[in-house]
Parts: C-alpha cells; sequence; structure tokens
C-alpha cells in the first residue's frame, strides 16, 4: 500500500514547531510522507495559506492535508476538518484559511468538528493546537480512523468563508485585488487574462498601472531585464511581474491591495 | 521493520550543507527518515539550538538524532554520542548543545567519545564535522552499529554542560533569563508559571516587565491586538507574548538577557 | 529495490513552487526519496546554484536530480537532460547551472533536449517550467523510463557552459575570484591552496586581501573570535573565513567578485 501522503503548511517560520508536528505524525503513522508546502508563510496571514495551499494541493496526491495559520489559536475558533470531493481530508483552523483550497479540490462534502479528545494529545496547550489536536487528528486519519470519528458534524454554511474577490470591470479598466506576492516579487491578482477583455485585443495592447506602462508577455524573458509585464501565471490567473526583478517592489504593492489596469489610449 | 527515525538540527541556514549530511546519512541507510527539526538556527548560537534540541526531540519518535551548531569545530572540542533513558542516540559537538534534551529524555545512560574513525568519512575537513565525522557515525548506528563502537566511554560529568538558569524570587518579582526568541517573536523564560505563586492568585494580576504592564493571560487571543501577555507556553514554561505581535521587538529582549516581572501594586 | 534519490535544488525561496514540483514527483512515483538540497538560492543566481550543485551531488546517492535555477524560463532556453559517468541523471535549464556538478560526477556521457511532451504536463505554462515540464520527467526517469525517451541528443559541446575560473599566479600573489558566498559568510574561492605555493612555505606565512591581513590556518577556531583567516574549505577548495563571523562582510566580497591575495612581506 503507498505511503500516506500529508501536505503540510504553516506559518512557524525558523523554529521546532514544524518538526515537533511531524514528530506527532510520524509517531502515529511511522510510514507517512509528510510533503512540506511551506513554513515560511507570513505570521497570521491567512490569505497567503490559503493561496498557498489553493495553488499547491492540486499537485499533490491525494492525502490527508494540514494548515496552520492560526491566529486565533486557543480562542473561540474551531477546529475542523474538510472531506472534499477530490477524495482529501483537509485539517486546520476555521478562518478561512482551507476554504479556496477546498473549493478547488472540487468541494467540501462534509465537515467535521475536531471534538474527539481521544485523537489528540491528552493535555492540550492554549498557543499550540498544531501540535495537540491537528498533528494527531490527521495521524489517526492518516493512519485509517474513518473521518466521521473526529467529530460532530457541521453545517458547510457555518463555516468561516475565504473567497477571491471578484475582479470588476470598468470604462477601459479592470479593478482586481493583490491576492499574494510570491517569493520572486511576482504580484499575483484576484482576475484572469480574458477578464481583461477578448485575447486576440489585449494580447497586443499595453496597460497602465499607477505610473508603470507594461505590455501583457507570455514569459518574462519578452522585457527587458528589469521592466514590468502583464502575464498569465502558472495558475491561469493575471499577474504582475519584472524580468529578473520583483514587481511588489517596483510598483509597491502589498497583498490585499487593490490595483486598477487600465488599457493605454 | 520500520524506517529509522533521525532528528537533524543545523546552524548550516540556506546552503548545500545539510543537504550534504543527508546524502551522506542515506548513503549508509537509505531508508532512513530524516526528521528536520531546523537549520535556521541562529549562528553558532548553541542556547538557541540546545533549546530547539530539548523542546523537539521528546515529540520525534525514537531516534538517532543529530545536532550541530559547532562554533570550535576542528578544535580541541570533542564530537560525542549520548545513549538516553528514552532509548535514543544523541551525536555532536561536547559544547552543552545536546545536554538539556538529553535530560528531558531522561538523563544520559552512557556517554562515548566519537574516535572510531571506520565510521567515519576516510578525509576529514577540519571545517566540516557534520559531514565528515557526525553524519557518517549517526548513520551506522542508524543502521545498527552497536552504540559502543563508536569510541571509548567518556565520563559524564566531564561533559560540557549546558543547564537553563534557576529563576530568583525576591519581594514581589521573579528574575527570570530569556532561554529563547521563538519565530513569532514570543520571549520563552527560564522559569515556570508556579515560580510566580500559587495560581489562584496570579491569574488575576497583572505583572510589570520593564514600562510594559500585561496580564498573565491563557492566549493571545484574551488580549487585545498588539498587547503583551505572560503564559504558560507549549512546554509548560513562562513566557511573554503579543498578540499578532512580537514580544521580543516590543520588549526589546533576546535571548540570554535577564528579564524582572514584578507584581503590579 | 531502494526508493530512487532526487535530489532537488531551486531559487523558489519561501513559497508553494518547490512543493509543487514534490508533489508532482511524488504523484509519478510515490516512493520517491527526494532530498532538498537548497531553495533559497540567491534569486536567478546561475552561479550560486551552480556551485551548491557541485558541492552537494557527490555526497548525495546516485539518482535524478533537478536544478532549476531559471531567468530564461519560457524563452528558447532548452530544457536538458545529462547522464552522467557516476550514473546519475541531471535534468533542469541548459544555462550552466549542471555543469559543474556533471562535471565532478565524473563528466557527461549523453545530453537530451527534452522534447517528449507525453513525460511532460498536457498544458505547460510559460513560467513555471519546474512544474509542467522538468519535474515530471524527473518522476519518469526516477520510475524507469530509459534516458534516451526524454528527446533528442543534443551534443555536449553545444551546452551553455559554466566552469570556475583558473586562478592566475602573479609575483608573490594570487588572482581569485568569488565563486560563492556561503550561509556563515565564508568567501569561497576559484583556487585551491597549493596555487598559493608548496605547503610547508605557506602554512606559516601571511597574506594581505585588500586592507585585512590573514594568515592561513587548519580551522577557524586557531585565530581569535572575529579575525579572519584563509583556510582550505571541505571541497579542498581555498576560502576565507572569520571566526564566528562573516568574511563576505568584513572584507566586503560578494559571488563573481575578483580579488588578489598577497604574500605579507
Amino acid at each position: 500500500m503507498a505511503r500516506p501522503v500529508i501536505g503540510f503548511l504553516t506559518d512557524f517560520g525558523s523554529d521546532s514547531a514544524a518538526a515537533i508536528c511531524r514528530g506527532v505524525i510520524l509517531s502515529i503513522v511511522r510510514d507517512a510522507q509528510i510533503v512540506d508546502i511551506d513554513h515560511g508563510v507570513r505570521k497570521f496571514a491567512i490569505g497567503d495559506g490559503a493561496f498557498l495551499l489553493w495553488a499547491a494541493l492540486p499537485w499533490l496526491p491525494v492525502g490527508t492535508h494540514l494548515g496552520v495559520v492560526d491566529p486565533g489559536v486557543g480562542t473561540e475558533r474551531r477546529p475542523i476538518a474538510l472531506q472534499v470531493r477530490r477524495g482529501d481530508v483537509l485539517v486546520g483552523p476555521d478562518n478561512g484559511l482551507l476554504m479556496p483550497a477546498a473549493e478547488r479540490l472540487g468541494g467540501i462534502v462534509e465537515a467535521r468538528l475536531l471534538e474527539n479528545t481521544e485523537l489528540m494529545h491528552r493535555e492540550r496547550s492554549s498557543t499550540f493546537h498544531g501540535r495537540d489536536v491537528f498533528s494527531p487528528v490527521v495521524g489517526h486519519l492518516a493512519g485509517g480512523v474513518p473521518f466521521a470519528e473526529v467529530g460532530p458534524d457541521v453545517p458547510i454554511d457555518s463555516l468561516v468563508g475565504h473567497a477571491f474577490p471578484t475582479p470588476v470591470r470598468g470604462e477601459g479598466s479592470l479593478d482586481v485585488e493583490v491576492l499574494y506576492v510570491d517569493s520572486f516579487g511576482n504580484v499575483r491578482l484576484s482576475a484572469v487574462p480574458a477578464d481583461l477583455g477578448p485575447g486576440e485585443r489585449f494580447e497586443r495592447e499595453r496597460f497602465r498601472i499607477g505610473r508603470a506602462a507594461l505590455p501583457f508577455a507570455k514569459t518574462f524573458g519578452e522585457v527587458a531585464q528589469g521592466e514590468p509585464l502583464l502575464y498569465e501565471d502558472s495558475n491561469g490567473m493575471l499577474a504582475i511581474g519584472v524580468n529578473q526583478g520583483s514587481a511588489a517592489e517596483r510598483l509597491v504593492l502589498a497583498a490585499g491591495d487593490r490595483v486598477r489596469i487600465a488599457r493605454e489610449q
């Protein structure tokens, strides 16, 4: 039988916290294949974590995945597990972190509250549910414990949502939001290229974002080094890049910012 | 048979050095399950590394663990292996790095000097014992070589110690030391909450650290965003946090600093 | 049968991109042992990546290794696979990244262009060949697809080269280049200690680099804390270090810089 795959994302950074979770999981399922997605997520940035899980999970084998970006640890926010249509289970806090990925994996089939303390660590700290609640539950699920045993059913529409905002088309412009700035400084936007208009048109046009003028191009190397471009990113979404540079620095943009893309006259 | 687990911590940072050690270990035991604890330990910070091993190893399966924070590489400092009561073997430099974890895993049963060059790389560089001495010994131990074969017995009381300092109780105050600042900026202290006095009292009181006034709280979300708190961390120790912020920045504290916690009048 | 080993280096940094590649590989060969070499390579720094692969791959078990530092992604630069004498296959962009490592693993036996789209993702983005081209090819090769199936033969002398520059000996001086600055700030040079002259001489002499005077020493601890030294690094090459400090900061040196090492009079 194939080793169970466990995708694992946190904002724990350089520390032993992610390793402690790995240890807890491996103590329960010794042959787990833990795939670290990222532990350098910006602290407390639920949106960044949500984007990264959404981008990564479709490319991982079906598994039991764990996401922990959890500013509300120890408060009333609920610990949850989501069964999705592709067959994966997603475990983490009910703060929106898991929602875009769940949607992209076919949508939630069943949501459950983590309440079965027999699947958790005996003593639960109030600041490290990654270790005491989430990792042991993930280990048990990956090891074969049935989904329904983690706790009671939760109405799907009661979950804290997190949807990518819809772009707004204006007269010769498109208003979008920055979903994420990747490690190269590429600015990932809440729109697809088709939102700019029919492809045969926008691929020959130039656009303006603030004071920057930029073409739509297929890849970074099509513009001069240091120059910006609009492009279709590897998720099929619209993005702003700079050839061998950082678009986020050049255009002074960060996750959550609103951006107006205007057609150049 | 279960794959042998190898916890692995260094201050090597972003570089190929940790991968080289992994390669050496896997060349000896191809089915090793290497669990990276942290490779972003502050350079040469033996105390930080000691704290992280102490925090992490109890949560890993019993194994052969490797710690390398080694400013004295190539000098007279001894390379050692420690058998601990829980069943693990800890390998690394004799500079205190392994000592708190060894203590927490039940204490040292037997200590040995790494002297058997047949278990090491033929040529030994003077700057990368991680690759030439420690990793091959770890690989051989994990692969089944008996502990006694690594080299001669070393008196346990001859090992370089590293103990967490004892807190000092004063008149309405507690003097402690910063053991570690974690990646969130939480300040981990050398005391347990009970050192503040009986629980039924301190949980209702407020404290002062320098110019900051802070309550004792169960978790970050119990204080307003950006506000400091004293709390019991996930190791059962006393810590200073800031809700969605960095206590180390806010109170200007670093590992090794002395801190006076005063009861507010 | 032993699990196939896959060494993996990128400049993807903290992001989900490396995890996506891991997911693609594991979806094809579920029992792959992916050994992360480094994903914190300086962005677009082909020379740094080349140095790190050269330093690491000899210590990894024979495998199918993937290197992605790829500023020309989506342009005319070719995607290639190199069979080397030791038995490994190296996969990545034809921009020099793989060449020093290939040389150190015995030299290239056969080079092929990645053209067989049946071994790739159906739709290929123009900005993420790591996911769509390189990882699936690596997965298939590691899973047993014969090397010749990836695409047509490429003349070895048509590959983009990347050789470490030859040191130039002058009257009492040696001109070298900085190959790489490691995470400790040690400055790795394009020369071996013997280039300084016969060992029985240079090991007693002092040298000058800019305004710094430094001895040749065996290891960091032989000079006072904060003091610089010349030493033979763990690759047998010449390097500049500072005991518990950063030589790159102290001597203001970066990869690619030229350095004159002068014998002190």
